[in-house]
């Protein structure tokens, strides 16, 4: 197995076949168009026209997970769950691996070679959820952004607290300070307070999601605070939240303040997109 | 109060003295070096020549705190802690604030100004821990980083998740890795771990920090498997850890194994920064 670059091929690298690109390392299935597993996460995944729902913006792939297509049709007849190679690119997301992005002709964006296959280079799984396919059954979307775009996006949002292993960048708008202030940074879920030497850390974090494809608002009634640990679940589908506050997926209700609206249809996004329930065809 | 840039003046600009700095609005105090409160987080910082243990490398400011000098002399006759402006800076840390740097000709490094005073942009607040000064007595640091540094930063080690308001990057070395798997995701302090959809989640958390000034080695007994929330509170103080493995700053015991060594020479050392117990000049 092997994750990240492969020595000796450098970005731009052309295939003629997937016979050539599994011979050179780059992409050792045939068929799959995700290899990886769980445990070690995804190594490469191949673009190549399979999914309508799959989306390419270059430095920036919206992409469809697999499984649940009839071989025949290409057409999504079953619901895609995270599990199997959907689930090596979580892995990828969770533990920050680097995933391979190869084009095909077949693919057909204005990014894809004119034949054959090309490597474009190492991407990261930035973000993971459901979505309603075309088709009208749940896919599994993942968010990948090349390395080289994210450099780019560093420099212009450089509100950057740097560690090796972990960086955690917390620029506090004044909605976000608010929101912190309004339940004096005890986490909305567990009623945490990180008392750190000096002062109260708490994260702001946003129940429908800023940013392509989902477009949330920067709003007080989209914001949440807290603590790390209930962000990251939050963030990826370790729970999400009812119209009435209870909790889906994990005990409680969230903590709630009459300084503080909830929006109600974020809310609903946020169910769609974590998969329990909320906006689904089945409505 | 002002965090952040003044509008029309740009970083390089010029200022005879500190009545002309604080007319501009760069720095509203005439004597302080730290202007700003525990609630505001730091406005600007002066390096003016003040404190013998500053260091400036341009890009990257090791700084001291306000406190304990006899104002004749300059040296240090008493602790400092993390109150009043040295709290200022705290908060700019944990809450990712911008801090407006300003050197002076005093200062006299390579950095500096032939005469006068000059605006050098804005800069993060990195970290903050305690060291013992060049007069023996406890000061407070601070790791200053310039925007502009971060966002080269970022170009290298472009292992980057992006947020809006928190940004959290994980790039499993082959080590944290192995600290992780050998801990099954568990945080060494609550036993918790987080279950995402598709997968569990965990950080590994340097005990002696990488870079400079502390110099930590990426070494398997050097790493901790944390959750997000033990991994803030490490980090800032919120806790230490004895060589028994009990907890220093709040209630507990480090959960061991065998398969994993802890180094107490690390141990001692994150002691000795977190100001509680450990290396210091009174032992």
């Amino acid at each position: 197995m092997a994750i990240g670059e492969i020595v000796g091929v450098a970005p731009g690298t052309t295939f003629a076949s997937r016979r050539e690109l599994y011979d050179a390392g780059v992409h050792r299935q045939l068929q799959a168009g995700i290899v990886g597993s769980a445990t070690t996460g995804a190594e490469p995944i191949v673009l190549s026209g399979g999914y309508v729902d799959d989306e390419d913006y270059g430095s920036e792939v919206i992409y469809t997970g697999h499984g649940g297509r009839n071989p025949l049709t290409g057409r999504q007849i079953a619901d895609q769950t995270f599990i199997r190679q959907n689930q090596a690119l979580v892995t990828s997301c969770l533990q920050g691996l680097p995933v391979r992005v190869v084009r095909g002709a077949e693919h057909r964006s204005s990014h894809s070679p004119a034949t054959g296959y090309q490597y474009d280079g190492l991407y990261r799984v930035e973000s993971y959820w459901h979505s309603v396919g075309r088709d009208g059954f749940s896919i599994c979307r993942f968010r990948l952004v090349s390395e080289n775009e994210l450099a780019t996006r560093g420099a212009e949002s450089t509100p950057v607290r740097v560690a090796t292993t972990v960086l955690r960048v917390v620029r506090d708008t004044a909605l976000s300070k608010r929101v912190k202030h309004i339940h004096e940074f005890c986490c909305q879920v567990c009623g945490t307070r990180l008392e750190c030497e000096g002062g109260w850390y708490a994260e702001a974090a946003h129940i429908r999601p800023l940013g392509s494809p989902h477009n949330g608002p920067d709003t007080l009634d989209n914001i949440l605070c807290l603590c790390p640990n209930h962000h990251v679940l939050f963030d990826n589908g370790g729970f999400t939240i009812d119209d009435d506050l209870t909790l889906v997926g994990i005990e409680g209700r969230l903590v709630a303040s009459h300084d503080h609206p909830i929006s109600r249809e974020n809310l609903s996004y946020h169910r769609s997109i974590s998969g329990m329930g909320g906006s689904s065809r089945r409505e």
